[in-house]
């Protein structure tokens, strides 16, 4: 009898940690719906990591489904009033990857103002060596900095940057209890007030487009966007095009609105610092996340209180 | 009548203001040292920013000089004993860059453990887009961190690894006032306890080769170097031999041993980010430092005390 189902390409700690839990293994979300209806009907745990858009119709085949365990903490694949609306109930995995994720933010924040791929590309290619200097660039501490969504990830990357001495502001739906940051109530103001914005908002639908070109552009011919919360918040066709007109100064993305088909015209962008979606990507914290998705299924087998339920 | 001697090459600001004191300009010390007799010996103070030795036989050239107002808080191309010696005064630029130094030390930190130069190269490729993952890579955060030299800069360093809720070790010449550091009286024993060990001592003689085999074994195949101080600090072939072995995870170098001739191997290295020297190259702070240094040259030239002298 199959009762857990694992959705996704996981490791091979995960992968054993999950054939353990007796776990029926599937690439994506088409082959889970493709099983066979004895074999559906069997699963009533799903270990879910894709990207596939988990919606009503896939719920359908599931009859017997009473948890969605999501491998990360964007959860935005998978359609939370559908599950409600059935009691399926849906975790996720917070707080684990948030200093990780926070991590890369101040990387890419700093390796952008700083020129540094430019910088290690002129020694390894020898022109420093030839006696040609590297050019002067852009001091980044001290500055102002503005984080788009004051939750877990967004705090640890502000408590960061103040130790860079930057002056913090942030928008978010509430002012939150702060050691003095400064609360903008709309996403605009904050933009204009700021030379660094960091996205770290929610995805899905309610923050799509939030940055869009209007944002951007009281960012401003000097701003920077970092972002690492998802490709969907940012109206790729304006950022893509304030950048190549040098209406904004830079950016720093880990996310794409299609991956990992990130759009080419970033290829071609020497103030860009792009990453492949790996905020999260180390062996401690993927480790982290295996094992708090386990623990979420773990309790929902044995009937008690799941850890990191999304509602 | 040249009272003041430029000596290097400056930017169009701080040479145009150099102009306005009434300087006379050479590219280097040996240009300096060839100008005839009467030239030399108007001059009074000299504002240096070279590499070359500015050793007893280069102040033979000089018998009036008062002042040798060095560009950089590095002033280890300047033999200050023997400077001592003849009443002339030496000062830097100290405290000014601090923080431009210590943002680039960290940033180097990050790059390294996240492979971001790899990372970014996997998305401009395409390679990404293609479909290959990019691999796990190794979490930095909330790891130990050694600070070789308490210094301003060390300090500056130290605190920012601090929100990356690191565990702060260092050694000093005599422990300081820290909150809650952990003191080592010897570098050894600093590089046995920590991961990642950033080198913040200054440079000249008495710091030749601190970093040597020995203690680079001490920090072992999973430690990570990161050098912001002089390139003598640091036994380079005994680096380029771990880091080639593996027996030394990786390296952050924004100085080396002979620049800007950055020895070819580490270039093959893809454990390493390379910086030209550029930890203090920003707009904002180069034109602090020009302005110390030209400070101190009008207190000199008024007759009152330096500002930031170096004995």
């Amino acid at each position: 009898m199959t009762r857990l189902l694992s959705i996704g390409t996981y490791g091979e700690a995960d992968t054993k940690a999950l054939d353990e839990m007796g776990a029926r293994f599937v690439p994506d979300l088409d082959a889970a719906c493709a099983l066979d209806d004895a074999a559906r009907a069997d699963v009533t745990a799903i270990a879910f990591k894709g990207s596939g858009s988990f919606d009503d119709a896939a719920m359908d085949r599931f009859p017997g489904l009473g948890l969605i365990a999501n491998f990360g903490v964007g959860y935005d694949a998978i359609d939370v009033e559908a599950a409600e609306g059935r009691s399926i109930a849906v975790t996720n995995t917070p707080d684990v990857l948030n200093d990780d994720v926070a991590d890369l933010a101040v990387a890419m924040w700093l390796m952008q103002g700083r020129r540094m791929l430019q910088a290690d590309a002129h020694v390894r290619s020898g022109t420093w060596a030839e006696g040609t200097p590297f050019p002067l660039n852009r001091k980044v501490s001290g500055g102002t900095a503005g984080i788009l969504g004051l939750g877990r990830i967004g705090y640890e990357i502000a408590d960061r940057l103040a130790a860079f001495k930057m002056d913090i502001h942030y928008w978010s739906r509430s002012p939150k209890k702060t050691p003095g940051w400064t609360y903008h109530a709309d996403p605009q103001s904050l933009a204009a007030d700021v030379d660094f914005l960091f996205v770290a908002v929610v995805g899905g639908p309610e923050t799509e487009n939030l940055v869009d070109g209007r944002l951007l552009d009281a960012l401003g011919p000097d701003g920077v966007l970092i972002n690492i919360s998802r490709g969907s918040v940012v109206d790729e066709a304006a950022l893509l095009d304030r950048l190549e007109r040098g209406a904004l100064a830079g950016a720093g993305l880990d996310v794409f609105a299609d991956e990992p088909r990130a759009d080419p015209r970033f290829a071609k962008l020497d103030t860009v610092v792009l990453q492949p979606h790996q905020a999260s990507a180390t062996h401690a914290t993927r480790g982290a996340m295996g094992q708090l998705q386990r623990d979420n299924i773990a309790a929902f087998f044995e009937g008690q209180d799941l850890l990191t339920p999304v509602v």
